[in-house]
């Protein structure tokens, strides 16, 4: 793609400073550029490479005063981050034309498909699944029987989704994850032996929603494991049978969250972070990474540890930890002088 | 699958309160049920869905007390949970009645297949590999060269089983994970550089194990990495080179072993623990869920922490570490006053 | 593999002791060999099998003192870990020799594709892709446009890399990692929606890099996320956008390093441990298991806990954490006192 300055001024609304006629055909970070890249500054950390970036345009803060003049072109906008975020979207968007069913694929004579769908070799579509219009399910993925895949939704090669699963419009599911496996419930019958509890639940995931590589969600035992709208997930997380996730919450990566617990909206929950079965986290809660929260928490805090507290009382006892051998050094003095 | 309410009663050896004749397609949670649900009450604090329940029939304990009269059709037994679990199974594997071999999967002409197996298309199954009567292979499965499958076992979309694996009778493995890949093993030279291991050993599961999604379980060095009879591992689990893993232990989701440690016999490992590498778990430990556990522990046992230490240990020490704030406050006048 | 102990012991440069013509055809631990079998002792703990192994040869120091006389045959060696590790290497490359393209798989026309390549059923090659010699890319592999596979890597099956990755000579990526996914980026709006930051960058990795089971490596923002020369990665490891690994480190099992940090090299990363985003690890830093690092760290030091600080500090901490039930007993006499 090939723009110049003014155009992608317009694009972000922004103020061509310098040369309006210059080319740009790529995105790159400031210290990175060359001739025909178009960066940004979203940090003032990252101020030093202004005059030293070989990038033909830096797009900056109205705010920004600069030291020195520059011969560069610059385009002033309100907010760099988000003006590039939009430029991101708009050169990434390009190869996601993708239209037409492969050959080298298996499609149950029932699948009902929409219009300008892709669906790539060696994918597999059974009994009574759905692919609603402009979805782009790429290729080796799997959809068990009576999977329903909604409008404009991305589905990246070998994803599996069991049978019965729901996905909602303009979702994102990412290489290898796999929605609808067996949640893990057992009973333990008189001879230690663990009897399986089959699982005729779903899954149900919202519209807007954007899954990472490697996650893995189980359907419910009965009922529907549900992620709600714009929730976002990162990698290698695990979703047990029977959780909700409550609308735009975001998951970091290598969470783990246990059977049947229900989690507000917009919480954030850190990397590596757990979340026991059969507790209820409240709305807009802050979970810090590593932390394993064990019971319930109300809507509006934040918490760490293991098991996870107040966020600032874990910070507090932890300095407390740290001084722990000087603390006990002037302890055992008074304990002597006993 | 339509049943009246003598027809459950018999299958789970209960008695019905009402009207034996009333009808049930499908199974439901107490507070979501409609016409036609059949429902159970495994736990007191569901006691109130009992008379707003719609479900048609209602498994319930022999010893409940009812506030009310109620007009719906009751099932008493004596463990509605153990009762349910039946009924689950029997909705549930309805269908798994999958037979036959899809022409679109590649299969070497060495290969052994026994009677009535399923194998999905685009599978693989490479040379000298065996699959065991009444065995399902989904779709998009990968058997290394000289891998054996048992009798009546599930492989899910997806699994990959590399070369010279053995898998019992009975087992499940859900879509993504993958059995048998190389140990991490590395001798460092004196340049700097870390030079790979080979393996040369294999992975063996023994009859009726369950693993769960994404999982994966790495070939032995020499030897094999052994997971006995009647284990359950949940989603994203790693079990690492020559580990040993006892008879019905429970893993939850996220676990992580390293190499050549062995764990007993009805263990149960809580989410997201780790266990180091050449260390022995005794039976029936538990772990709980996030500790890290750096030695051998002697059977019976609980643990906490990371490290590891004796469960009740850890929380008396953890209370103690949420106070250390209000301790050092008053150690502070203490240290004053000295 | 058919070897007379000479053989082995001119591959190993070590000395025979005993009938130089026995043969081996199998690799065994020393406690489990039978005849035929080569086995090594590289641990004193193991000493105490020496006498009553089966095994056919074993191979063990030049410095080892035999309590009594044995009539097996020995090979001495100077360092029998490294012999050994020879021996596993010669053993185990022996069904690596696959070379062919699969006529069950699906290439672009413009797809290169070297000498002596392996290309397994099922797999997909999308435009633009290029395959180096001697590269085997096992059943069911997902290559997207613009990938670059080097000379003599193996890839098994089941991998997804997306487009515009770059993997190096002599590389392995195990079953089900998938590279290239998008990093996980949202701006928050004014309506409380996470609104995706596309991922124009891509992954490189460098040459001698092993990858292990089920990882996730996101694309960069913008330029690259890079693996560097010798890096070893265990399985289930997530690396995001934009991180950096210097060469020959080494990460354990489900470890997680969060979006633009970066890792020195020759380091040592414990399993189960994560690195937050945006922090510098410096050079042979070793980060123990489990442990959660929330700032940079300077080069040659080793950190535990979270979150992490220095190793021995931790430790002694963590000493005293154990025991404050018998310090409060003490503190609260002397708090009576007062």
């Amino acid at each position: 793609m090939n723009l110049k300055a003014y155009q992608v001024a317009e694009i972000v609304s922004g103020n061509v400073v310098g040369d309006d006629q210059v080319l740009v055909n790529s995105l790159a970070k400031i210290e990175n550029g060359d001739e025909g890249s178009l960066s940004f500054l979203g940090n003032s950390k990252y101020n030093k490479f202004l005059s030293s970036s070989k990038s033909s345009v830096i797009i900056v803060n109205n705010d920004l005063v600069l030291d020195q003049p520059l011969t560069k072109t610059l385009i002033r906008v309100n907010d760099p981050n988000e003006a590039f975020s939009k430029l991101l979207d708009l050169f990434g968007n390009q190869n996601l034309n993708r239209r037409g069913i492969d050959k080298l694929s298996s499609i149950d004579s029932s699948v009902s498909i929409g219009k300008d769908v892709y669906l790539g070799a060696f994918s597999v579509c059974e009994k009574d699944s759905v692919i609603g219009d402009d979805s782009k399910i790429y290729s080796q993925v799997f959809l068990g029987e009576n999977v329903s895949i909604g409008k404009n939704t991305v589905i990246y090669p070998g994803v599996r989704i069991y049978n019965n699963s729901v996905i909602g419009n303009n979702c994102i599911i990412h290489s290898g994850t796999v929605i609808g496996s067996d949640g893990f419930g057992f009973n333990l019958d008189k001879n230690g032996n663990q009897l399986k509890v089959v699982h005729n639940g779903n899954v149900i995931i919202e519209d807007n929603v954007e899954i990472g590589a490697n996650c893995t969600i189980d359907k419910a035992t009965l009922g529907s494991t549900l992620v709600k709208k714009g929730v976002k997930i990162d990698n290698l997380v695990q979703v047990a049978h029977n959780v909700e996730i409550g609308e735009n919450t975001v998951i970091a990566a290598c969470v783990g969250i246990a059977g049947s617990s229900s989690i507000g909206k917009n919480c954030m929950i850190g990397g590596q972070a757990g979340i026991s079965g059969h507790i209820k986290i409240g709305d807009r809660v802050m979970v810090q990474a590593q932390s394993g929260v064990m019971r319930s928490i109300p809507s509006d805090t934040t918490v760490m540890g293991m098991p996870a507290i107040n966020y600032l009382d874990y910070n507090k006892s932890y300095v407390h930890f740290k001084n722990l051998p000087k603390i006990m050094n002037k302890l055992n003095d008074l304990f002597k002088k006993k």
